[in-house]
């Protein structure tokens, strides 16, 4: 069950000006789901994207960077139950396909859309199914569906996942809102899975890709469940423009303004990738201090967070504490001191010096493990970086999900 | 439950001349297992070993680099129940008197004896148990315990592990026997959990280590479970010189011989590990052919054998490839041309050119899918090196296995 997560209400995502979201149902999965959603952005909204890393990329993720290059986006197709990855170039001319049906509805060119599929991989797309579905999906269009749009991305996500802010830019107020799905196949390695986060406030073309990345370095490129890098991960940034401030560029106070509600929108989807993770009984933040640079601090934190041997003792609630030191020994940062850093589990020191810190009690471990949402932290004392890192234990229902996911 | 494997026959297990071994109950974890083991061998014996790269590498480990350098070694002592790792300071200084006490017994010095530790880690090693029951392991000694002693090394395995092969060199039969132990914790960086392989060869000393990496490298190394790097991996081994054999050196026809019987036992030990991994129901080869160089071969290789999704579907034997694929994806070849290669289950193509073989049918996969024994197969086609790793599936019970590990 997820941990201490719950969906939100339809009124707490609020509508931003110059987006519409409509949802169908094509029948891809399964008769009757809620699997299409289409999003629909106003003229002169800016849009920016990362993607999967993966060599086996998605047909979808191909196009998106293909239509992305051409500067003008004015919608947005995704569809659940099936990937499109793994599908080869027939992949592509489906998914192309899609964009070019989506383009007629909506009076556009095939390139001013982005599409996006998720679920299993290496089979056909439907394509006609999707294409039958799509008329219902822009006549459901309106600005307040993201709460439907929310549950129809998801795929063995069990809460949907959404969040919204607004914040005072100048005299304007501007919302940013925002939907995710996770729930495995989750280490992402640019950007995870689907998210998407629109805003009205107006931003200088120019800064958009920028933008997008440095979000996704602190929110979904922090979190994992399973370490493995989906096909089709995509995080997708729209900005709409309608607020009518005047377009931030990155010097602006309003920059930074808009910027901490988009990154606070984007951590707490993330967070939520991680509660709901396939399977989750307790939620991790793996925090690592005082190290030389970042991508060390990643690295152990990583080792510790996909560790099955430590997921299992989570999930078992035992505070087999060993398997975080033997995970920080392995993670391959090959000079690292084990004998000068410090583990605690929640404000408990655990570690120190090599072995068991002389204060510690196993009650005391026993005591944290207990609860849903755990803190472990590494100071490493080597340095002055720290990095953060969400992920989830492992259970008995992350293998039944995953032996299961096809019947 | 172990994947097509016995435990091999105590009469199957050869003696091997100048090795004797005792065992002795010291109740370091539970009344009455035999958990502890010594090895004695004959004086002029050559040993070599490999061990963990783990940073936080067990206080036995560090004992055991030492007293290597020093030599000469007459004894071999082995406790499970509990690792002696994450001890600090204190655990060094009881794997020395431990050492030492071994040292009195069998009147050498304390350097001639190699300590290990299998267990819990960061707990105190119970050293006067131990210490208490050494004599009784001593008055055991006997060439032909070796089953014993592939009983007494278990910690979570089903199954014990050993094998011997006999081999004629000029006119010397040597024998070479080995045991080994798994099941968790398994990803090895350099060498395996615990393995001891003993011959009655004469080998040239300076020899010896080249030797042991080389049989590591085609063995230990290439098995996984679950991706865990041990603190406490430690492969030794021994050769007495008892078989007369002027002592080889690598330019003569015998090494060569030697040293593919050394491999055939290690390549059956660390298999052994893969088919008792915790929870396993299937036993996975995966090899990786026709790529640039070993080390990207193994990359991919291990990106799939490491992969919970792909463990899992293997478990439930359902062909979902796509997982396969995506962990070829993710495996960091950054330029690697995924429309260039095929990947095989069994001997059924099942994808090419980006995406699924058109040739392919569900109901091929699924019959590979229901063997026990299943080779996953990918030519990059880039390249002439192939590279093979060896792996088990991921099940309900190595969650179970690994939740209940200290209970």
């Amino acid at each position: 069950m997820p941990v201490n997560l719950a969906a939100p209400s339809p009124a707490s995502l609020l509508p931003v000006p110059g987006v519409r979201l409509g949802i169908a149902s094509a029948g891809i999965k399964k008769p009757g789901r809620r699997d299409l959603t289409l999003i629909e952005l106003a003229p002169g909204s800016q849009v920016a994207g990362v993607f999967t890393q993966n060599r086996f990329c998605a047909a979808p993720v191909t196009l998106c960077r293909q239509h992305l290059a051409t500067g003008t986006i004015r919608a947005l197709v995704i569809n659940t139950g099936n990937a499109n990855a793994g599908t080869g170039e027939e992949g592509l001319r489906r998914a192309r396909q899609t964009c070019a049906t989506v383009a007629q509805l909506m009076g556009c060119a095939t390139e001013n859309v982005l599409p996006f599929s998720t679920g299993v991989i290496l089979e056909p797309l439907p394509l006609d199914k999707i294409l039958t579905a799509l008329p219902a999906a822009q006549t459901d269009l309106a600005p307040n569906h993201w709460s439907e749009a929310a549950h129809a991305i998801m795929t063995t996500d069990i809460v949907a996942k959404g969040a919204s802010r607004q914040v005072a830019i100048g005299d304007k107020m501007v919302t940013v809102t925002g939907i995710a799905k996770g729930s495995g196949m989750i280490h992402p390695n640019m950007a995870t899975m689907l998210g998407y986060v629109a805003t009205d406030a107006a931003i200088a073309p120019a800064l958009m890709q920028q933008l997008v990345k440095e979000v996704a370095d602190v929110s979904f490129n922090c979190v994992t469940v399973d370490g493995d890098t989906s096909t089709n991960d995509s995080f997708i940034l729209m900005a709409t423009g309608q607020a009518g401030n005047v377009p931030l560029d990155a010097d602006g106070a309003g920059y930074a303004v808009l910027k901490t509600a988009l990154n606070e929108v984007a951590i707490e989807l993330a967070q939520a990738m991680a509660r709901d993770g396939e399977g989750a009984t307790k939620f991790m933040t793996i925090t690592i201090e005082r190290g030389r640079d970042r991508a060390e601090c990643r690295q152990i934190a990583y080792a510790i967070a996909h560790s099955p041997l430590v997921k299992t003792a989570f999930f078992a609630s035992d505070p087999n504490l060993g398997r975080i030191l033997a995970a920080i020994g392995y993670a391959g940062v090959t000079d690292l001191d084990v004998n000068a850093l410090q583990v605690y589990l929640g404000d408990v020191l655990v570690a120190e010096m090599g072995g068991r810190a002389a204060s510690y009690t196993e009650a005391q471990g026993a005591a944290v493990m207990r609860e849903s949402d755990i803190t472990v932290r590494v100071v490493l004392n080597r340095g002055s970086v720290d990095a953060t890192v969400w992920t989830c234990d492992f259970s008995y229902d992350y293998v039944k999900i995953n032996a299961e996911y096809r019947t």
